[in-house]
């Protein structure tokens, strides 16, 4: 239980209310601000804005997935105006404060600078990019099946990475009965794909398979489906890019072979948000608890 | 091979072109009537009228899915107008001439009555009926990521009827992590699900269980998914109908209490024509080699 832990959450989406429910629920007292919209009620859950919150009660601030925007504010569907979150405030807050945020920002990160206190980048920790894969496939399924007019089942698609959501595409693709080749570098990545039944494909022989595939789903933020491979590739073949903008692919030379080309970063939250908030909800509860207990067992 | 035989493809969509294609290759002598604004040139075929064709050549009269329509016409999306098929043409071709339609219609039947050929309704045959389950499932599985704001991995699915494409629905969804329960009668059904791993419920029980669920998705041409049923479900719960028109639920209750319900009918045109059509050219090229060997080897 979070009792007596003063968390303030500070705009976002709709995923934010998967949060502020499960910290209601386990007894947190939540400050909400930039959420002036909001009609449901929470308990334990109060609006505030951040002038009337003090600092000195604070134990941590929770951000949305995208943190910080480069003029220093955090977004809010919730309300008209975004908020902004100083360094003068932060530094006043307890120096256990911590401040967790979807992704770290250029911004964010001279903010933390300023005022030295503990950070958490949610989104970079390994466990969140793996649950979060789930939605992400499921999302890659319907582009697939939306801006095709064959059947993922029985097609041929070629998986680019083997990571956290390169692994989980790969299988999914593969129980709805496609043909599944994963090309990477890594020599052990390639020896789990052939483990799975998957198709192993050394990333420097991209261009020699890419003539036989119906769909090319990209999760290597680099280039790597340049105008060479895209140029090997068949006319009706579409390419689903997942990687973090600018995406993996040559977008231009694609268009101009006419080869449908689809960049799809934040497909968690489009296609399931609700899920994506609960994910999110679920390790930022046991985060938060670890850091309450530590303070609660320390001297603090 | 089909060489010699005369076929006459009349009217339809894009999936007819996977019929020509195939037919083509097979070299039959293919008279296309209503395709007069259909670009693509196929070897071995001809568009032409029906009234320029002697009856008394034609092997076999090929319709598209839906056959042909209260007025006795056969529509086309290749032309500005549909094409009239008469008993008194039909009547004039060989004795051993076969119509082939996607589906029985009431005019379609009495046309045959009056012509007394042979005829073959593609669609009620297990074999196609099983090959689409699976356009059918992957364009369910596209609507159900549409219309929730949750996963289909970990989602409480049920699927009413365990036959042709229930057993598609079920298993397909339960691949992608979802946990699935099967409704129906047949004890030898329900035993069937319990074997692969799905939850077996009896239709009778419906009610009891329709409150945990998160999609439902019918499959039973009959009127299942009633008022005391829907009104067991969780306001959030989807229904999606898979059975033909009028569907087996009470859509005027169900949007009373405010439950989504899709009505899905001829979901392989509509997510995947070019599958759709290569699984009826498949089974027309199948049917027509059979028809003509028997011809060949017979008297005839």
């Amino acid at each position: 239980m979070l009792t007596d832990m003063h968390v303030v959450i500070i705009g976002g989406d709709a995923r934010q209310l998967e949060i502020i429910r499960k910290l209601s629920q386990l007894d947190a007292n939540v400050s909400l601000v930039g959420f002036d919209q909001l009609d449901d009620g929470f308990a334990g859950a109060k609006k505030q804005s951040i002038q009337a919150i003090d600092p000195l009660t604070v134990d941590a601030v929770v951000l949305p997935v995208s943190g910080m925007n480069a003029k220093g504010e955090i977004e809010s569907i919730f309300s008209a105006d975004p908020v902004k979150l100083t360094s003068e405030w932060l530094g006043r807050t307890k120096k256990t404060a911590t401040l967790y945020s979807g992704i770290s920002t250029q911004t964010l990160r001279s903010l933390l600078e300023k005022s030295n206190r503990p950070f958490v980048e949610v989104f970079s920790r390994d466990d969140v990019a793996i649950y979060n894969s789930i939605p992400t496939a499921e999302g890659t399924i319907m582009m697939v099946i939306q801006h095709t007019d064959i059947t993922i089942h029985s097609s041929e698609i070629m998986i680019l990475g083997f990571g956290r959501v390169g692994m989980t595409a790969a299988r999914t693709f593969s129980l709805l009965g496609a043909k599944v080749k994963v090309a990477a570098q890594e020599t052990e990545l390639l020896a789990r794909a052939y483990e799975m039944g998957l198709e192993p494909v050394k990333l420097n022989d991209l261009h020699k398979h890419a003539g036989g595939v119906d769909v090319i789903i990209n999760t290597i933020p680099a280039k790597v489906l340049t105008a060479a491979v895209i140029a090997k590739m068949q006319p009706h073949a579409l390419i689903v890019d997942l990687a973090s903008k600018p995406g993996g692919t040559d977008f231009q030379f694609a268009e101009k072979r006419g080869i449908k080309a689809l960049l799809a970063p934040g497909l968690p939250g489009i296609v399931a948000p609700k899920t994506a908030g609960r994910i999110i909800a679920n390790v930022l509860a046991t985060l938060l608890t670890e850091q309450w207990e530590k303070r609660k067992g320390g001297a603090s």
